[in-house]
């Protein structure tokens, strides 16, 4: 049983699966300098973006990814007023991050534009709070940024990258994530999305023990659906610089006043439930 | 870029999406009195299962489902002695449940006998504990069966079915619920699989205000991700007779004696948070 022309298919190789959007018609598609970008309307998922063949986002599941991103860290740090985000250039991380009032300044830095422009013109839902004046949008290399940042000047960093292939790979390193450290203030909080707990597994194992080698006092796996993403199961790993991660503003976050389709305080709680068979792989990597 | 003749493909079609196995090869194929089964050799995700063209298990992940479906229902009754199973023919669900000290008579009802012996042909490690003294497998109308069990005779009923289509369409009517109330005892408790919290939504809607108007007391949906059925992320619902179903046998889970890959008493109480927007449905579905 084949999938004619009008689906939009990617393989995950290592895993022998692929995931399918059957399309209405391919709206664009361009070459930047940095990576292929084709953003398609689907019959059941609205708008389809697609970054070197993988699957970005979708009007219809987006909501998954851009809050679990943002709002466990946010009600995690006492305050959040200073927020960058890495990558994240279809700026639904940030609309999340600017629905906190607190914040004061939030910053993105992607490095292709493109990305952003193309967000404007066919996912404007998602760029609606750009002008918002607490928003500052740079196109410049992340991790130079961060290297660059003064220390102790962030109180949330958020890296809403691609796959750790490319021009994201630098993203998933230990020099990195030194340089996260140092950017964060006390009590700072870092947030990486850090793909599927089924597929990606050896990431994940690698990701907790380099962040602590970099100095965090503590990492955490958060855990949450996303039918788009390969296995259809997806995690963004918790970094704290020197407190423990356990615990959140539960009041604000029961109480906060602004829309979500996923996130409440339950859901906050429950994403940070550890599969049994995840467990076990953290505990062996940590050699206990 | 489209899929060879190579791949395992099951459509969404309301969706629009699609979900594929690479496949090293067919094992078998037959056509019973019910339903067309086919088993696959798969790339990645071992052995297949597949009925009526939708994926049913696979090797990989089936632990995420037969989990899910036993052991919250059996740590929320207080002493669940005795055990049904409607459907469930691949066994898996039996396994889980026989690993509970407490249960002292699991029965299956599967409607085809085949499902159950090809299980044992190409799944063992499924029925390895259908010679447990205390399993009874019986192949029958389980809607029948449990029309005419005795009243007050079991302690949790778990509906391990096919989509609500075909031979399992009864299986989600109120007719069929009101019959699992009057065979459950005191405390007792129904958990039915309940298909996709983003594609079936309706069918989560309709089967709250169902199982309440046949009386149960409260019902709760519980979440988890599930790779290989649409959307990548299902559902089972529990419904109680005469209590409510807040808290467990937290103790209990937490010291269990036996392996587990995905549940653990975290995982238990995580899967029972509900997404912002189905809390929303279920309060519109009840009029509120």
């Amino acid at each position: 049983m084949g999938l004619g022309d009008d689906w939009f298919t990617e393989i995950s190789a290592d895993a022998g699966s692929a995931f399918s959007l059957r399309l209405k018609t391919k709206l664009h598609e361009e070459q930047t300098p940095f990576q292929t970008i084709a953003i398609y309307d689907t019959q059941g998922f609205g708008r389809l973006m697609v970054i070197d063949g993988c699957t970005m986002l979708s009007s219809r599941e987006n909501f998954l990814y851009h809050e679990m991103l943002a709002h466990p860290a946010l009600f995690t740090h006492p305050a959040p007023r200073r927020v960058a985000i890495i990558g994240g250039g279809d700026c639904g991380t940030l609309r999340e991050v600017l629905k906190h009032r607190e914040v004061e300044e939030a910053t993105q830095i992607d490095i292709d534009e493109r990305v952003t422009r193309l967000a404007e013109q066919y996912f404007p839902e998602l760029t609606a709070s750009n002008r918002d004046p607490r928003a500052r949008l740079l196109f410049d290399d992340g991790i130079r940024w961060v290297r660059q940042a003064e220390p102790g000047s962030l109180d949330v960093i958020i890296v809403d990258s691609t796959d750790p292939v490319g021009p994201a790979e630098g993203l998933f390193s230990a020099a990195f994530y030194a340089d996260c450290l140092r950017a964060l203030g006390a009590g700072g909080l870092l947030v990486q999305q850090s793909e599927s707990p089924l597929y990606h597994l050896h990431i994940l194992r690698e990701m907790h023990p380099a962040m602590r080698t970099a100095g965090f006092a503590d990492t955490k796996t958060l855990f949450f659906p996303q039918t788009i993403y390969p296995s259809g199961w997806w995690s963004a790993t918790l970094a704290r610089k020197a407190d423990a991660i356990e615990g959140f503003r539960v009041g604000a976050a029961a109480a906060r006043e602004f829309e979500t389709l996923y996130y409440n305080a339950e859901i906050h709680q429950a994403a940070l439930a550890e599969p049994e068979f995840f467990r076990r792989a953290l505990r062996e990597a940590a050699g206990g």
